[in-house]
């Protein structure tokens, strides 16, 4: 009996250090990586949101979640905030994205007469409201933390959008628990679904509803004039639609025509787009699936585009950076590194084979990266990506402003700022492999794979 | 036998199970929020010192520690510093702060010869020290990290002070004890009185004491070349004085008149008054409770007055900022939230009913704060305030250098950022009573209460 | 049975609690602090790393981990990159460092041609290589986090080299654990021999290893366009030289020839200096052992010089600083703390008694520390330090791109800017021997000790 106490006592203390031990030192001992699928599924009137498993390890190390809204056609996500940094690439359809900051002016006003007499004064109403913005598949849309917002799918199919929500983001000052705060609906009469597992401890503090539930009627009447009936409309009580609602004939707002091109700017420095000064006008979309736009572009293995802090100055002050990337059937994305952040990786097309090494030498990852599936790939591990058949497109998400790559292989990599001798002696090679390793690969990024790159090269400056 | 050593046993891992969550899973899962009274109190000859429980939830999760000096008439509070910046509000009476920098200059000086010939060398001996500031009731003043200060009630009443310590602010490198490093005396000698209970494991770390005892007194006497007798004063070993000394005779210091007034700057940009060159003529105060200084200001429900990195530059160091509220009989102050930070509230007069919701629509507060009391208001809660018969006066930190409100109903809202038919649609109300739930409300952050604000009324730009 | 169950289980609780306790609250709840000699060894064929235990409660509190190459006469440490910035103080000897940016141009390039020709295209091939840099005795050293660097001995005697790795900086996004890359050989071939303990959990997780290792063969011999035979070479497999290695006959590099001056820069101010725009030219290093570039000098005491971000402005981005100080016999640097960082300290030469004083008013530390010992002076904490008769040297890393010193007493310490009636109060003192404490100490930061310091010296302003 005793040697049972005594077992359990060991077991239990042996649990509590390597339990300790890993909070102790942090989040990022990674053993393995698993390409991930959506667990937990909201469905609701107008779309569902589905979430990756944000206490998955990869997520942990990266401080990150991450989710994907499929909002239907003529359906709104419902005004909400959260309390970190978000970062949405639109995968597929047109929405609009209404960000709403106190303070900042209502600039869209309408100039016909509305229909209606308002308040019985007699007066013609018409609507003003903040500046809103349409976007499309391709694009890159990034709200601020604390900042309000919707979306509203004004496009005639599904509007799909992966979202990364920065939890570890130096802004945020709650914990890494991703939150949202909605400001309107009934959000968890949506059904909820979980994909894979039965309990989930975190379960309870991921859970989202509207804060107006939390204020007594009467205040609510009293801060903003209305009777209690009116103030009692604000917590949505019998709200049966969910966080995604369907608007029957269509939303009716003041919107310039689209023409999908984004607005130039002049020469703007970090300061000249401040936060506090001109986040009301700020540029929060940038396409970066347009190929005449690519940053790397190699005809014959893919492209590479980036959305950073210069292209996208309101990045400056997110802290993260995106790519996307198309790579041709086998082609190869070089071995790199990311010097200053992680990368979450959305796969939106085909597949590859991605390798991913820790500081062991070991591949916490080699395995095939699925369309709808992410992977995260820690700071610094090094990464390589090469495409199946059918070729690979994917978005990627930097914790990063401006994400810093090092290319292990290329034209570009830190293989070519190394002396020949010193590859000669560190490889153990004769000069003439060292000139090879340096010098084969001409390419910068993105290779071409396959037959087509057999031959050896030789450099041609 | 064996059954109680397996319950035990999984008693024991639930409990690490459930502890390690918490920890791993950050300090903001607040289930209940409660109006805090002092916990501590270490009295001492020249004033008392109270303090609020760091340990509770709610300053775990705003990171910081907070307490209340009572300085008596004619005394001084011993030099000190701490490893995270101070905020402080003069609630009452009237002062004088000495921050001491090592390499700023001794612009403080006397013309008057001294009465008594010092060192015997014939000189006559006059006095210069570091410049020296008065404050008064209603000032904010700022206590970089690690900046040596003293406190001295110049005035006729006691001083109180009450002071935000941000022990989670950045530029703490140590963990998230609110320490204190004093340069004399015997503070350890105060009365230490626990106000509520009876065992706390982190006390023996908050303790302060003056860190010359821990020199050795040769080591002492040579680094200031003087005897050993007068090294030994420095550790201040017998002195039942406390941490706050009543000076007879007054202070004698080099000042000049104290107007009131604050010092007029001109355009500055944060480079201009960087830390590490004019920190030591930076201004350090602040008049936050003068009306006629008011930000917001509505003669029937009350005025609102920010200190922030623009308004005392600063405070870009600490990376912290101040308001002083005041609403009258049953005013409110607009549902909001704080995109980027806590705020720390401490109710200086009268009291209100708060409601604080959280992501969760739950009101994890909703009680009256009194005079006295303090409650923390999690990054991006939504949170109201009505004020009692009486009305309610109060100060709050905000652990950001620009803290930025969103309001929920009023003007400047971001209800009014909304187009008006997507009110209709997210709170399925006609279009008329969207508009009245966008415009009724036309006060901005401070609104009229109780029977002057009954009817709706129209918009009108 | 069911005692000692119930005594298991109260243990456990207790464990558990106060082990939870213990992280929840940081890591900085310090004792005690030892003088560390290097706990690990990794002997390899062309030197040996010994690391300090960076589970020392000091380095936990530091969030840094410290470590000792010692690079034999013509040997190599192999190309690496660790997930944290570094900085590094050349003991002894002198070297070459080079640091490979992926995207920075190839800027040293050699005219004459090879002896032979390269890959029978009947070219005669020229070496290229990024920018390299050689550095001596003395100098400090700066590798920004993430990218890749080799280090080669090419003096006449081992190098050595310490190193800081700060793993709390902020640019790590991993843990704090000190990981370190390899892009080539066998590191792990090298013994690896413990010096003082027998086990170390965490000792799996630092081991660092060559990342191509994890890669395919296949993969990198498409990356690299060379053949698999070639491919394989890169993973160094059979390698036994471990992580550094001998080169025979001497590394052949181009490199302009070194005078030991340091190239002078025009006004910069930090953007000017961007990590993303010229990191490819950035400085990374400074002599701080030059007695003729002392920023503080003693004839009688000894001298103090410091690199920071207005020296070597890189150090802006890694947010370290460093400092050379030397004292003579008996000399005493002051009394002091640093407001914004914590300092590591590795003696190089003699020895000399140090304290170190907590907020609790008690020496954590009080002890000699001897050549190639370190111990770390947390943030805020209060130290001292007394030469032994052979006086002492050392060099500091401060975790902050501009360390601020306070010292307690001399001509520039806050105890100047207390007026005098201050400390006649607060140390219950005569305004003489307030004066003595204030104004005996003439010297600034190093003061000459023993009895040329013996007779009370008078201010002259």
């Amino acid at each position: 009996m005793a040697k049972i106490c005594l077992l359990s006592l060991s077991l239990v203390l042996l649990f509590s250090l390597s339990f300790a031990q890993q909070q102790l030192k942090g989040q990022c001992q990674i053993q393995k990586i698993n390409a991930l699928q959506p667990q937990y599924k909201i469905q609701s009137e107008g779309g569902v949101t589905e979430s990756y498993d944000y206490n998955d390890d990869q997520f942990q190390c990266a401080g990150a979640a991450f989710l994907r809204h499929t909002i239907y056609r003529r359906s709104l996500l419902l005004p909400s905030y959260t309390s970190s940094p978000l970062l949405a690439y639109a995968v597929k359809g047109s929405g609009i994205l209404g960000i709403m900051i106190s303070g900042c002016p209502e600039t869209f006003e309408s100039s016909q007469e509305s229909q209606q007499e308002s308040h019985g004064q007699g007066q013609r109403f018409r609507d003003r409201h903040q500046k809103i913005g349409n976007f499309r598949q391709g694009d890159i849309i990034a709200v601020p933390a604390g900042a309000a917002h919707w979306i509203y799918n004004s496009g005639n199919e599904e509007l799909v959008l992966v979202v990364l929500q920065d939890t570890s983001n130096n802004v945020n000052q709650l914990d890494d628990i991703p939150r949202r705060f909605f400001l309107a609906g009934n959000p968890r009469s949506g059904q909820e679904q979980e994909q894979q597992q039965p309990w989930q401890p975190e379960k309870q503090y991921s859970r989202f509803d509207n804060v107006f539930k939390g204020f007594a009627v009467q205040v609510l009447a009293e801060a903003f004039n209305v009777d209690l009936e009116t103030a009692k409309k604000l917590q949505g009580e019998n709200d049966q639609r969910g966080h995604m609602v369907n608007i029957e004939q269509g939303l009716q707002v003041i919107s310039p025509p689209f023409t999908g091109e984004e607005q130039q700017y002049g020469e703007q420095n970090r300061r000249a787009n401040g936060l506090e000064e001109t986040i009301c006008t700020a540029r929060v979309r940038q396409n970066i699936d347009n190929p005449s736009r690519a940053d790397i572009y190699n005809p014959r293995a893919g492209r590479f585009t980036t959305a950073n802090s210069l292209t996208l100055p309101i990045l400056s002050f997110l802290q993260l950076s995106a790519a996307r990337g198309v790579l041709h059937r086998k082609a190869i994305m070089s071995p790199h590194w990311y010097m200053n952040c992680h990368t979450i990786v959305y796969a939106t097309k085909g597949n590859a084979r991605m390798q991913i090494v820790d500081n062991r030498g070991q591949a916490v990852f080699d395995d095939t990266i699925q369309e709808g599936q992410v992977v995260v790939v820690p700071h610094n591990f090094a990464v390589v990506k090469q495409a199946g058949d059918q070729g690979f497109e994917w978005v990627e998400f930097n914790t990063n402003e401006n994400a810093m790559i090092n290319t292990i292989s290329g034209r570009t990599s830190s293989f070519r700022g190394l002396p020949v001798d010193v590859i000669v002696n560190a490889y153990q090679v004769s000069r003439k492999v060292a000139e090879q390793l340096k010098f084969n690969r001409q390419e910068t990024l993105i290779f071409s794979g396959g037959e087509s790159s057999g031959q050896p090269r030789v450099s041609s400056v």
